[in-house]
This record gives structure tokens, C-alpha cells and sequence, in this order.
């Protein structure tokens, strides 16, 4: 990897840190090239603002969690499980994340939606696009549930929208107690969401 | 009322609009002081700090919020219909706001947990000391839901917080969307999240 591409890393590690800890307002050019340890002329040459920036965050965050979902929901285990499988999950990063910087810093996505979607459209909208996308990724699960007869939801857009509205409330919660014992509720309020009772491990998927 | 609170009280009003639509962070006392048409000398007369100022816009907001969900909640409706007024309030609340500013605003409390809640320990107590009284207000209706045996949770304290969480996850989507036809799932939901179904409204209440 040459200098320039190391620069554009560091400048965006950096950025994902810092708003992890302390939102999108509260930075400034300034701060996050000092941290990523590149002059701030290289900012620009990077970045057009610091909005974009943060769009490139966004985006570069979103590749990583779409990847740990897909594997979360896409696996061989009837799809309640599935579901199961990606709170168990979430659960664990937060964990991660609590142990590495002492507190838990809770969902990217959701911190930018309550702190910035009314301010700035580019970020809403593509804010809107990612958890579209989670909550498309959630309803597959859920239709094939609803095949299967495991669920008995009526509307599988609905549903999968609430299973992922009650992830986003208990990890506000998991972040405000900084205490990642919110999170266990996460399974058995999805079986309640959906109608569902929990299924036997042992369960095959068709 | 004579002027000193008067600026007092223009300084609120300013910081709590300011806040609804920017969050915390990114305001400066200068832009506070503008918008409220106040000199900045006043406000040092009144707060010691921006956070010290942040407390008090919380405060005051909760005074407001607590007396409108102990009518909602309070009322001799059977508890789930109380609980069903509760969200309606809500939503109304919400379009209200959608109406005058054009946006969702979302809960302050909830903006303000992602925003800073893991940044300052005196504003992170607070919210956790308001979002304890909504649960708990919310907890002592579903145990009156639970003796009637309207609803069939193991844990009033754990329901109450998988309720409000619910709550603002929902809030958070429709901020995140503009639109509070996010928020017509809560009542349902709510149901299912207490093993509860939908009570006849003209029940009365013990």
C-alpha cells in the first residue's frame, strides 16, 4: 500500500473512532487529522468536506456489518435461529467494544440517525438505504419463517421493522446503562414480535 | 415576571429548539445567546456551563413529558388502554412537531442518549434517571395488567424496559424517515411483547 492510500486509512480509521466516542458535531477537520497523524492538506485531497467523509464512514462500516449479517442470517439453521444468531452477535460486539474502549458505544447507525438525519439529507438518505437494507435482510428471514409456519406474523415488512426498531431501543438502553445485559432480551422479544414460539435446536432447516 | 428571568427563560426556550433540531454538540453558547436575542454576559449570570444549561432544558422537558404520561398512564382506563394512550399521545406529539418544524424531532432523551450519553457523566445520570422513571411508570401499569391477568410477562421491570425500548426504536425510525406511520405499530407490538391480546374498550376498569 503506497503513502497516499495509507494516509486516506489513517484519516478514516481516525474518523470512525472519534465518532464512535463522540458523534458528528462535536469533530472538526482539525482534530481528526491530528489524530490520524496526517497534515490536514491531505484531508482534502481525500475528502471534499467533512461530510463526505463521513459518508465514506458510513459506507465503509456498513460493507463490514452487511458481511456479518449475511453470514448471521444466511447460515443452514432454521431462521429463527438465524435471527437469534445476529443478536447473539451484536450482543458479542458490543461486548468488544465495551472491553476495548470502556464503554459501550452502541449502534453507528442509530447514534448518526438520532444525532444528524434531520440536518443533513445526504446522510439521511443514506442512512435510510442501510437499515432499508437490514430490514430487508431481516423480513427474507422472517418470510421464510412464515413458510415454514414458525411465525404468525401478518405483515413481514412490519415485522421485520419492529424486530430491528426493539434491536435499535435496547441497544440505545445498552449504551445509556453502558451495560450489554440490555441486549439479552433481544431473542425472546423477537419470538414475541413474531407470534413465535422458540424452536428446537435440534431443528433442521428445510 | 421581570427581566431577569425573562432572559433566563428566552435562553431555555432557545437551547431547547436548538437542540430538537442540531443536538447538543454542535451549538455554541454564542448562536444560544443569538437566537434567544440575549446578551452572551447573561448567560453566565444564569448557567455556569453549556451542560449546565443542557441539564435544565432536560429537566424542564421531563417536568413537561412525566405529567403527560402520568395522565396517559394514570387514567381509569383498564392498564393496557392507558398504555394505548400513552403511544397515541405519542405519535401525536410527534406530528405535532413534524407539523411546525417540518421534520420528525424524535424524543429528546433518546437524541440525547446517542448523542452524549458516553461523554459526560452528569448528562448520561440524568437521562438514565429519567429513562428509569418512564419505565418504571410503565412497569406499575403492566403489574396492574399482570393481577388482572390481562398480560402474561415473567418480569414487570424487564417487560416495562422492552416496552420503552420498543418505544424509541421506533421514534428512531421515524426521525430517520420523516414519517410517524412508523409509530402505528406500537400498540400491537406492545401487545405481543406482553403476551397480552387486545382488551375490549368498553371494559371498566378495577
Amino acid at each position: 500500500m503506497g503513502r497516499t492510500s495509507d494516509a486516506r486509512s489513517k484519516i478514516l480509521n481516525a474518523a470512525r473512532s472519534l465518532i464512535e466516542l463522540r458523534g458528528y458535531s462535536a469533530l472538526g477537520v482539525a482534530e481528526i487529522c491530528k489524530t490520524a497523524g496526517v497534515p490536514k492538506g491531505s484531508f482534502y485531497h481525500f475528502f471534499e468536506s467533512k461530510e463526505a467523509l463521513a459518508l465514506t464512514v458510513l459506507d465503509e462500516q456498513w460493507v463490514v456489518q452487511r458481511r456479518d449479517w449475511e453470514r448471521a442470517l444466511g447460515g443452514d439453521q432454521v431462521p429463527l435461529l438465524r435471527l437469534r444468531q445476529l443478536f447473539e452477535e451484536t450482543a458479542a460486539a458490543q461486548r468488544a467494544g465495551q472491553a476495548t474502549c470502556g464503554s459501550v458505544s452502541g449502534c453507528m447507525f442509530g447514534n448518526l440517525t438520532l444525532e444528524l438525519s434531520n440536518q443533513t439529507a445526504p446522510i439521511r438518505e443514506r442512512l435510510q438505504e442501510i437499515f432499508d437494507a437490514q430490514v430487508g435482510m431481516v423480513e427474507a428471514v422472517i418470510s421464510v419463517a412464515l413458510e415454514r409456519g414458525d411465525v404468525t406474523v401478518t405483515d413481514t415488512r412490519d415485522a421485520a421493522r419492529s424486530v430491528v426498531a426493539q434491536l435499535e431501543g435496547q441497544v440505545l438502553f445498552a449504551k445509556l446503562y453502558n451495560s450489554t445485559a440490555q441486549l439479552d432480551a433481544l431473542w425472546l422479544n423477537c419470538l414475541a414480535l413474531l407470534g413465535a414460539r422458540a424452536p428446537q435446536p435440534d431443528v433442521v432447516a428445510v
